[in-house]
């Protein structure tokens, strides 16, 4: 390759109004300069420690072992299942969408015998559905559940199910991807034993970052495991060294990502999390609203629909394609389009963090105006 | 927690002449500012093109299936082995420090059968050794060796024995996490099958990303495998299903650290390969000439010695911890412990990429002299 053919990179910037990352708070960037150091110097891992304790407040826990893992959202997934299941595990999930779906590729790939409660996809899993496959298999190591499936913009409830498995030695496994940050997670109470979560939706961090929370129950499960984790970068007892007291090294700690999630969680304090669930609440119900006033109609079920992602059946005659190329191409508006089975049906229309604002709803209604 | 006792965080900058991280350009700082982009945007992907192309240069392949694994170093390594061994295959590592042992270790964990052919730590392993038990195992699958062993300083050579599995079915692994960018790492001349790196050593990048490159040979034998690799977040062929033309989603790309990382092989571009690297040899061999002036003696084999790390064993009645807590206190210089048994014994002094200056040289050796 000749050298001199890579230029200089200047991306248009986007609105992001798709399933994330959503945009990224100018302090944010601005923390990513901060001078890289040492995976060991103490100035690093005091911001781990303050990485820690915000993580706490945002998953609503007190959970020592909080952290966030050197890779991305889908990599808490994985980390949540090679660290709790050994091979011949019963696993039961309720598959409603694509991440679910996805859960139960993860957790077979850990040797797991798994039970799916299937669900249409854009509605929630019965609650009675899971824990009457619960009481069948009282042997099952992990219940996983999608809090805020990114693929139909269903929230899945999670508080009965939870109290179920507090009772149990069954280890409740939920995907805060979409919903952290952006509405209550509520770990402790609702009797989530692992909890996991990425940067680049409510928390609007650049992507590549995985926060998790591990409840005592589950850590106590890791510690009688009769094999190893078969994954040693995602292994949470060593990663609990590097992170906690021990300071043992384990990788080399990202520093940029560590600086900017530090400084989104810090605007995430400053905000207060009712205010921000409220936002979030406030905004997704108005983009509802104007969507349907254009000829949207709702994907999801009603009383499941998840504030931060909209998800919605085209109008008769809209092509998907040619609408998100312009929106994209003369509005710099990116929204989602369908995943999977509903590829061309539906749009997936995030709200998250730092993009939901008035400012973004007008700008995108706007448009689709003119467009349509 | 008070919301706010999380100030704001400005760590007294370092200079890095530990095992890495290494100090970070100022342009690729500048270049994580760029706006964060969604994983499927045209603008991104032809960022991820570029990426590929450049690592190609750095690691001197046409491979086609190269890209940068959205993890840290260590990442690396186990999508190294997970991808390639199957349960119950053999492998064989060159175990002489403490990234071999963590090979082996990785292996181990995905059901391999693992002989270690060992070596005193600050020695290489004698190609003529490994080759004899790839020999005498013929069945052999993969065959492991690190080729800048961080804990010791050692450099491997590889030649003769990628000469040996090129005309076999065994795969050559390798680890180049500290060689990378600033030694020959000649993947295709070699014969190594599949390579991989980290960001924030010799590319001076903030870690946080895996270059990895993959052989015709080795992809051939992942189409092949009889059951899923066990981690889904690092299987490389759906990783190739991103990077490369289908664009399947897979997980969401760490925009700033792709951007991060192309700004940082633009400047190894503009440099030059063969520049870099007598630059890193140059400067490593003076920094070796100044330590041995101050009574160190240079630790690792003479004629295997790492340019970009130089392993020094501490003159009598130096004190290890109080030494290093000076350089770091007073000089804001950061240098490296030993690792596992020569922990106490020995320092580890990187001259990686950005880092690799006179400039550095000179104030290490001065401020040693105000010290000792």
């Amino acid at each position: 390759m000749d050298q001199w053919i890579v230029g200089n990179l200047h991306p248009i910037p986007r609105i992001l109004m798709g399933p994330g990352p959503s945009n990224v708070h100018y302090r944010v960037y601005q923390a990513m300069m901060t001078p890289v150091i040492g995976y060991l110097d103490p100035q690093l891992l005091s911001c781990m420690d303050e990485i820690s304790e915000m993580l706490r407040v945002v998953f609503q826990t007190k959970n020592p072992l909080t952290l966030a893992i050197s890779a991305t959202g889908s990599s808490g997934m994985e980390a949540s299942f090679v660290n709790f299941v050994e091979p011949g595990d019963t696993v039961v999930i309720g598959v409603n969408g694509f991440f679910a779906a996805r859960m139960v590729e993860v957790a077979s790939r850990c040797g797991a015998r798994v039970i799916q409660i299937e669900q249409e996809w854009g509605k929630a899993v019965e609650p009675e559905r899971i824990i009457k496959a619960l009481k069948e298999n009282p042997q099952t190591k992990v219940c996983g559940l999608v809090h805020g499936e990114t693929s139909t913009g269903v929230m899945q409830p999670l508080e009965e199910i939870g109290s179920y498995c507090k009772k149990r030695e069954t280890l409740l496994v939920v995907d805060a991807v979409t919903t952290l940050g952006g509405a209550p997670v509520k770990v402790d109470e609702w009797g989530i034993d692992v909890c996991y979560s990425s940067s680049q939706k409510c928390l609007s961090v650049p992507p590549g970052l995985s926060p998790i929370t591990v409840s005592a129950k589950a850590k106590d499960l890791l510690r009688s495991r009769k094999t190893k984790v078969q994954s040693f970068y995602f292994d949470l007892l060593l990663l609990e060294k590097y992170w906690g007291e021990e300071r043992v090294y384990h990788h080399t700690a990202p520093a940029s990502m560590f600086y900017a999630l530090r400084e989104g969680l810090r605007i995430i304090m400053e905000e207060g999390l009712e205010e921000r669930f409220k936002r979030h609440q406030t905004l997704g119900d108005h983009l509802k609203m104007e969507l349907e006033g254009l000829g949207f109609k709702l994907f999801a079920q009603e009383g499941f629909r998840l504030p931060m992602l909209t998800s919605v059946v085209l109008p008769d005659g809209v092509d998907d394609a040619q609408v998100r190329r312009r929106l994209l191409e003369q509005y710099q508006i990116e929204v989602g389009g369908g995943l999977g089975p509903l590829k061309g049906k539906i749009w997936r229309i995030g709200l998250m963090g730092e993009t939901c604002k008035m400012q973004n709803i007008a700008c995108l209604i706007g448009a689709l105006k003119e467009i349509l």
